[in-house]
C-alpha cells in the first residue's frame, strides 16, 4: 500500500466512505469496550490470591515484633528489603508504605514544596513563588495532577525512544532557577513504554548539580519488574550514580506491587539517601502510627525470593494482548503514513501518535462506536496535548478478544480521521 | 488513714524514708515495665485472627465489583456502611479509609487550612495567618501534633467529667474569631474516660453558629463501641444534631477498627455532610487511585452484625487490668489526699492528677525502678502541663501481672513525691 498522502483524492474519498460503512456496522452492534484503564485483568489479580490466608497465624517478623499491633513507621523490615530488591538498593534506605505509590510521590513532593527535604528553610515555598517541575511528554497524568494540586507549574520536554531529551532538560534546568523537580517514569516509561539509556540514567543521575538547589528527580520506577519479553531491557541502576555523583539527596524512588499483586491492595515503597528518609519519617510521624504491616509481612511471603517467576506469570497473561494490538496495528496502519506507535518489552501501555490535529477527534470516533480510549492530552500537562496527536492505548485489562474487537474499531477512526484530515488540508491549499 | 496534708512532719519523714526502702528494693528486682502506650494486647489481637484467609477466594462486592483491582475512592459500599454503624450515620455521609484515622484527621486539618472544604475562598489560611484550635485538656498528643506540624495554635480549654468546659468553650470561640476549630473525644475521652453528656453534644452541634465562618469539629470517636461494661454510657448521636443546627457542614466524625481488630491493620473512617465528603474527595483524588478495599471486605465479612459480641470479648480482656489499676489506686491512694484519677467505663487510658508540680517527677522516679510512664505534659498541647499534675495510665498493652507489677511501683512512687512536695512545703513556708 501507498501512504494514504500520496493516494489521489477520488481514491482517499472512496476509501472513505466504506470506512464510514464499516464503522456504521459495527456500532449497530452495540460495542463496549474500554481500552483506558491501566490495569491488570482479573486471571493476573488470580496469580496472587495466595495472599488472603497466607499468614497462617504467624504475625510475628523475623525480629520478633507481632505485626498485627501499632508502630513501625518505616515498615518491617522483609518489606523494606523487598522494596530495596525491586528498586536495586539497599533496605535501610526503603520506607515501605500503604497501597498507594500515588500518595508516597504526593507525600514526597508536599513535604519538599512546604517542610523541605534538606533541613531548616529549605523548603521551596520559601524560595520561589512558583516552583516549577519539568514533565517529559508524553507522561503520566497523576503526576501532573500532584502538581496542579500542590500549585507547582508544569514544563514540558520531549520524551525520545531513550528517555527525556536530556540536552532539552539541562537546558531547561540552566535557563529556569524556577525549576525544582522532573518526573520520571524510567523503564516502560508511561505512556510510550522506553527504558531510558544508561547515558539518560547517567545524565539524571549528575543532573541536580546543573539546577537550583534543593532539587528533586522523581523516579517513578512503577514498572521495575514488569517485563513482557526474556531477556529483558535493563535498567542502570540509579542509586549508586547519585552516591557517586553527590545528588543523593536530589532523587527519590518509587515502585509498588500494585501490578504485581492486588492493584488496589498492594504495598507501595520509596527509596531515598538517608537524610531524606529521615526527613520523611519526621514528616510522616504526624500523620500516622505506621503502614499496615500485616499486609507488608503477607507480600513479603508471597513474593520473597519468586518475583521473576511471579512476573513471568503476569507476562503470559498479557503479552498477547500486547501483540493483539500491534499486528492489528501494524496490518491495518503500517503502511499508510499516518500514525507511528511503540512497541514496548513491558509496562502496561502502547503510546501512538497521529497526524497532528485529529487525536482528540478520533478517540471521539471510537466511543461513538462503543470504544472507550484514554481522553486526548491526558497525558500531557494540564490536559492539552499542543500537535493533539497522542493516544495512549491500555490493553492489559479488557479480555483477549474485547482487546482484539477494540483496536479493529480503533484503526478504522484512525485511517478515516486521517483521510478526512488529508482532504480538509487538499480543500485548504 | 488521714490525708498526708494533715500527718506530723516527723510521720512524713518516717513514711518516706520506708518508701525510699521498698522503692529501693523494687530497683533491684530490674523491672522493665512499660505503662505508656494505649495498644490492645496480643490476646486481644487474636480474636481478629479469622481476618487472614477470611475472604475464601470470594472478592465481589455485593454490587459486583472485584475489591482487588484500583478504584472506589470512598471506600467499598459495605465498609462505608460499617464505618456508619460505628459512627452512628448514614454510609452516604461515610468515607472509608485506610488504616489510620489519624492520617484522616491529618488530611481534613490540612484540606481546610489550604485548600477548603467549603467551596472556593474557605481555605483558613486564606482568612488568617493565625489559624487557632480549641484543645480540651488533657487531651491526645497526636491530636496536638497535627495542630503543631500544620502551624495551628492551640488554646486550652478544661475538661469536665461530661467533656469540654462548653461555658469556657463557647466563650473563647465567641472572643477569638481566629478560632477554627476544636478537638473531641466525645466516648471514653483520652485520657480522662468521661463520655460527652447529651447537654455538652447539644451545644457542640451548635457551637460552629457561635464562632467564625468555617468552623470545624473534629468529634474523633475512636472509643465508639470500646465499652468495658454493659449496660454502656450512650454518646448522643451527633449527625441528627448537627442537621437540625444548620451546622452540618462543620462537623467530621472519626473513627477505626484499630482498636477493634488488628491496632496497625485496621481500617479507618470518616463522616462528613455531602457537601464536604464531596470535597475530601476532590481533594484525595490526587493523592490516591484508593484505599485498600481487600482490608475493608475482609473486615466487613469479620465483623458485619457481630460488632457488639466482638467487643464484649475485648472487654472481658480488658477489665481486669482496668481493675487492677484501680483498685491498686483505691488501696495505696485512696486516703492519703494527694491525687484523684478517673474510673472510666471504657476506652484505653485512666487519668490521674498529682499534687500540682511533681507528675514529671513521679514519672521519672517510676522510670528509675523499671516503670515507664506516658511522659509528663504529653497530655497538653506543647507537651506542657501548666500544673504538672496529669499523667495518663494506659493498663491494656502488659500482661495483667505487670500491669499490677507497674501500679505497684507507681503508688509508691506518687506517695514517695507527694511527701517530698508536702514536706519542701512546709520547709519554705
Amino acid at each position: 500500500m501507498t501512504a494514504l498522502s500520496q493516494r489521489a483524492t477520488e481514491q482517499l474519498q472512496a476509501r472513505a466512505r466504506e470506512l464510514n460503512a464499516r464503522l456504521d456496522q459495527l456500532k449497530a452492534a452495540g460495542l463496549a469496550l474500554d481500552l483506558t484503564r491501566g490495569k491488570p485483568a482479573a486471571d493476573q489479580l488470580d496469580l496472587s490470591n495466595a495472599l488472603d490466608g497466607i499468614l497462617r497465624g504467624d504475625y510475628r517478623l523475623k525480629d520478633g515484633t507481632d505485626a498485627r499491633n501499632y508502630g513501625g513507621l518505616l515498615g518491617i523490615p522483609e518489606a523494606r528489603a523487598l522494596g530495596a530488591t525491586l528498586l536495586d538498593t539497599t533496605p535501610d534506605r526503603v520506607i515501605a508504605g500503604g497501597n498507594s505509590s500515588l500518595s508516597l510521590m504526593q507525600l514526597v513532593v508536599d513535604a519538599a514544596l512546604r517542610v523541605g527535604l534538606w533541613g531548616a528553610g529549605s523548603a521551596w515555598q520559601r524560595e520561589t513563588d512558583t516552583p516549577r517541575f519539568l514533565c517529559p511528554v508524553p507522561g503520566y497524568d497523576r503526576h501532573f495532577a500532584i502538581c496542579e494540586a500542590l500549585g507547582i507549574e508544569m514544563v514540558t520536554v520531549p520524551m525520545t525512544d531513550h528517555g527525556p531529551d536530556m540536552d532539552a532538560v539541562e537546558a531547561r534546568v540552566a535557563a529556569d532557577p524556577g525549576i525544582r523537580g522532573i518526573w520520571c517514569v524510567p523503564k516502560y516509561s508511561n505512556p510510550t513504554g522506553c527504558v531510558y539509556s544508561d547515558a539518560v540514567v547517567a545524565r539524571m543521575a549528575q543532573l541536580p548539580k546543573r539546577a537550583a538547589a534543593h532539587f528533586l528527580v522523581m523516579w517513578d520506577n512503577a514498572y521495575a519488574v514488569h517485563d513482557l519479553e526474556q531477556p529483558s531491557p535493563k535498567l542502570a541502576s540509579l542509586a549508586p550514580l547519585t552516591i557517586a555523583a553527590g545528588t543523593d539527596d536530589n532523587v527519590v524512588q518509587f515502585t509498588s506491587t500494585s501490578k504485581i499483586t492486588f492493584a488496589g491492595a498492594g504495598v507501595a515503597f520509596l527509596a531515598a539517601s538517608p537524610s531524606v528518609v529521615k526527613a520523611l519519617e519526621k514528616h510522616m510521624g504526624t500523620m500516622t502510627i505506621g503502614p499496615d504491616k500485616i499486609n507488608q509481612l503477607r507480600h513479603v511471603r508471597l513474593l520473597e525470593g519468586r518475583i521473576a517467576q511471579h512476573m513471568q506469570q503476569h507476562a503470559a497473561l498479557l503479552r498477547p494482548k500486547f501483540a493483539a494490538v500491534l499486528e492489528r496495528l501494524d496490518h491495518s496502519l503500517g503502511d499508510l503514513g499516518i500514525a507511528t506507535w511503540t512497541r514496548p518489552k513491558g509496562g502496561y501501555f502502547i503510546s501512538l501518535d497521529t497526524l497532528p490535529g485529529i487525536a482528540q477527534r478520533v478517540i471521539e470516533r471510537a466511543r461513538a462506536i462503543g470504544v472507550t480510549l484514554t481522553p486526548a492530552g491526558a497525558t500531557f500537562p494540564y490536559g492539552a496535548d499542543p500537535n493533539d496527536c497522542n493516544i495512549r492505548i491500555a490493553p492489559t485489562f479488557p479480555r483477549l478478544a474485547d482487546v482484539e474487537a477494540a483496536t479493529d474499531v480503533f484503526v478504522l477512526c484512525v485511517e478515516l480521521e486521517s483521510i478526512e484530515q488529508i482532504l480538509a488540508r487538499r480543500l485548504a491549499s
